[in-house]
């Protein structure tokens, strides 16, 4: 069992930002990922669909002998992740956790801004967990969708981009926020951007490093992390191809995805 | 037969767009329209998945009796329109054949632009459709993936609508286009903002009236008009449901969509 691959999916290919920080941290690991492009995105659809659609992801990766499962998108996290665990008997991780882990690594943290997908905001899983670890924190949770359709035509430096965080920004900060998560695993792509247009001391927090800490500590817990000392493989399974899945898997990876598999559920 | 309903799908809600025209036109008409929001948007997605997923759509619709089915959707009717017609008996109408048609009611048309999606614009049926018709036209297609997130999220005058519309048209205005063919039946709610954008001389066209012209004769030469004389029920299908769906049906419809079902395929 140790040496089994992990498993991770998302709605689409954003997860993968997850995967390139659990490679780099766990090289030896096997990685099968799912990726569900035909139905991508969840972020706008209601809460009993993505748990559905959730249910059927995990489903596939328990087929393909997984040893844990990440729950690489933030919407199926929210929405999911207490059904799932109730359901498998397989260790299976959120990015929502390790993400308020972040947030509430700096003790000074105290007025939080979050841009999330319709979904994931109106889960107020973000708001729940950070209001359960730290007393007194205010939190400003904003939906914004036209970021990860801004993130995949790669207007990351366009004016369309300065415009939408504008709108989705601006109101946080006016409010004086010292800490901004970005809970979708596609906003990593868009941190150049942020980081120009965030005033100084506002911190950047983005789950895809810390969720990869959490997988590592969780595979040494339960004994699981792999024996194998040569790179491991990674496996990409999505529920359409396209050029473009093909392109952004490329950008969201930072490499080549090798060859992708389509599969259906 | 006549007074069976007529059957309508699109991925989403945009199709609702087509539907108020054809209520205009034939107000005594029933209507089934389905919506594959658990699955929207198409446009992103490959000729493969398109075509799957517009059979299962139209197989949908023929459980519930109708007596034609309308496709609704640009990118379905670029990639399923010809298989749909081979599979099934029932008369089945796409909006491009329509929207060429307008187009080219202006004996005029010469240098033609084209808004579409990735899938429609790649599926090269509108550039095949206004080719095979005149010859010597100049025609400039460009995907233009963000207009359906911005208008679902109702920035019709937002300042990143505006940046997106200047990459877009931009090029397309360069060179001296004097129609633009709205080829997404999302974009007619921009067609307020459109006209302010474009300069005088460039004629607008959406595919919405004149498919609904379609639809009349068809039904005409068919006999197959309803004989009712009261105003036509419209009973909306849809795979997802939430609060943002309801909105959006009410704002492609001008007016409240009634009860909406959400039902499986």
């Amino acid at each position: 069992m140790r040496n089994a691959p992990l498993g991770f999916f998302d709605s689409g290919v954003g997860g993968l930002t997850v995967v390139r920080a659990v490679q780099q941290l766990l090289p030896a690991e096997d990685i099968v990922y799912l990726g569900d492009t035909a139905r991508v995105p969840y972020g706008s659809k209601s809460p009993e669909t993505i748990r559905q659609f959730a249910h059927e992801d995990v489903r596939f990766l328990l087929d393909q002998g997984v040893k844990m499962v990440v729950v690489a998108c933030n919407t199926a996290t929210a929405h999911a992740l207490p059904s799932l665990m109730e359901r498998y008997q397989i260790p299976i991780i959120g990015v929502i956790e390790p993400g308020v882990e972040a947030v509430l690594a700096d003790p000074g943290a105290q007025r939080i801004g979050i841009i999330a997908t319709r979904g994931t905001v109106r889960s107020h899983a973000y708001q729940h967990a950070l209001a359960l670890r730290r007393t007194g924190l205010i939190i400003h949770a904003t939906p914004a969708p036209l970021l990860v359709p801004l993130v995949e035509e790669d207007w990351l430096d366009h004016p369309s981009t300065h415009a939408a965080l504008h709108t989705y920004l601006d109101p946080m900060l006016d409010r004086g926020i010292d800490t901004l998560m970005l809970a979708c695993t596609h906003y990593p792509l868009l941190i150049p951007v942020l980081k120009a247009f965030l005033p100084d001391g506002v911190r950047l927090v983005d789950s895809a490093t810390t969720c990869s800490e959490l997988v590592k500590s969780r595979l040494t817990e339960l004994d699981l992390v792999s024996e194998k000392t040569d790179p491991g493989s990674l496996q990409i399974h999505l529920t359409d191809l396209s050029d473009q899945f093909e392109d952004l898997s490329r950008r969201f990876l930072s490499r080549s995805p090798g060859r992708i598999q389509r599969v259906s559920l």
